[in-house]
């Protein structure tokens, strides 16, 4: 094999995820990160080393001026994991199209996003058409175990009738933020409060039914999305918090999606504190039947980071455009 | 959605596999088949209904003369399911790339045909560029559940260390050509004769470990490659033949792919007659681990000819070239 250049790549975005995916960035021999973007206060002017954990200085300092970095970096290609929203980071993703970067992002929303901001879509999409570069969303729920992987699945089906997806995930092994996120420790009345405020609920789980729906061709008649908590059935304790017996443990998250009078799409995410056998689940009801389970289920926060930094070699490959995760090459690991 | 123009498809090749594509491909909104091709003279001047059993004439008649076909129908892909091989393959995928048809074949060399057959693929791919059109082999086995499945499961892992894959078929649901493949009757000895002689194994599973090896970028030092006879257990009485207590009940066929002086993909394929629950498992050990298993496994022929049929319009979205299944955009289902 020929030696190839390396993939230059800017950090968009430095939190969690991101110091993540900069790590795994950092360690794969095709890639070179040249620059590092973020809007912490407490962040800009480190070296990127003391974000990411390393004992020798990168020579990357955080900024907090994305134009200057687009100005002073040859990039090819960044890795955005800033918020959620595709109404916050639309100038962010505009920004690093007109600079001719393209883009993998983590921003939920962004996994499907033509049916909540249609306008900003098509003007995303435009621009990235006119610029040459290709715009992703991913991540690993949404952008897998949700979605991706049940339509990869149903490649080996004449027909698909139903799809019924579960992801049971034990909030106790995740970071502190996921365990709040989930409404642990609330009573269900709060729960139920916060709901209602829109301040409770997966975001993206909407997006992964949309992004099947749309692999499959399915025009979607209704949607049926509901937010429920998890009761905790005993106490519990986790490395940040307490959750005693009858108090919200976690959330169910469930979004349908209806075809020709049926539910056709049945979305089923679970994310508390104490979940028995966590897992990632498919099954296709089709020509023929598809039974998949992925036992433990996949890891967030690695998993997320992980798919970002894969996706990169088919991102730089995908026809210019606002993509999906089913428009680009097929997303895999590889050592270099 | 607009209206789409309908894809214009040959079938070439109408034997178990092709009938079925056949059947689903017609099935199908936006596909039209347009011409049929089989050197088998019991199906040449048939109407294309009678072999894929249609109450209604199609008006489409199996030719025997493949150049005539090119030259009276304007397709754009064929769905080729002729035989295993690329030495067979070859003037056949030659003649339809020069006649400007992108291919999708159930030939399983095809699936990646770089490392046995390097010249023939080479020219192949030049002769693909030259024309414009996209080459891919495909199948659920090879082609999905022990090769691109896996390499999509690793796309969630920041490492892979090692990729343990196994299928394991109940071949009594199975045809009477697959029962016979794997041996099932046969005598130990004559079982291992007709090993050493080439004519028992499952094609494919090689390529199965070289596409993943690919697609990690492994370079694999050492290949290590077993054809064993699975014994019966006990009596056993297919609907087409007997297999008694001692006799060969099927085959378990292994290779590994060595990297670093370990085994780092290791495929473990068993077909045999009486199988306990089958099931198509992948294993990856790396970070994270992934304990991916489909229950019962994915059907043989109907998840063959489902594939190749839903890889159509990702086949004509890809780049021109002899390609693999990670070198295009994910298959999936769709119902138009």
């Amino acid at each position: 094999m020929k030696a190839e250049e390396k993939i230059k790549v800017i950090l968009y975005g430095i939190g969690s995820i991101g110091q993540r995916t900069g790590k795994i960035a950092w360690g794969r021999e095709n890639i070179q990160i040249v620059g590092a973007i973020d809007s912490d206060a407490a962040k800009v002017g480190q070296d990127l080393a003391e974000l990411l954990g390393f004992a020798n200085q990168t020579g990357i300092q955080v900024s907090n001026d994305p134009q200057a970095v687009f100005k002073d970096t040859e990039a090819s290609i960044a890795l955005h994991t800033t918020t959620s929203f595709v109404e916050q980071v639309y100038p962010q993703l505009e920004s690093m199209a007109r600079a001719g970067l393209n883009v993998v992002s983590s921003t939920e929303e962004l996994l499907y996003p033509f049916y909540r901001h249609p306008e900003k879509s098509e003007k995303l999409d435009q621009l990235a058409k006119s610029k040459g570069v290709t715009i992703l969303g991913t991540g690993v729920n949404p952008g897998f175990v949700m979605d991706t992987l049940a339509l990869v699945m149903s490649s080996v089906c004449a027909k698909v009738k139903k799809i019924k997806i579960k992801r049971v995930v034990d909030a106790s092994t995740r970071r502190l933020p996921l365990q709040k996120k989930v409404g642990a420790g609330l009573s269900a009345d709060e729960f139920r409060t916060l709901v209602k405020q829109g301040k409770l609920g997966h975001i993206g789980l909407l997006e992964s039914m949309l992004l099947i729906a749309y692999g499959l061709k399915w025009e979607i008649e209704k949607i049926d999305e509901n937010i429920d908590p998890m009761i905790a059935d005993a106490d519990y304790q986790t490395e940040y918090l307490q959750v005693k017996k009858g108090q919200v443990a976690g959330i169910k998250h469930t979004v349908g999606g209806y075809v020709k009078g049926e539910k056709g799409l049945d979305l089923d995410l679970r994310m508390y504190i104490g979940a028995k056998e966590p897992h990632d689940s498919v099954y296709i009801e089709g020509e023929p039947n598809i039974d998949m389970i992925v036992k433990n289920g996949v890891a967030g926060d690695i998993a997320t980071a992980s798919i970002l930094v894969n996706s990169i070699p088919k991102v730089l490959r995908a026809e210019p455009g606002l993509k999906t995760m089913i428009d680009i090459p097929a997303i895999h690991n590889y050592a270099k």
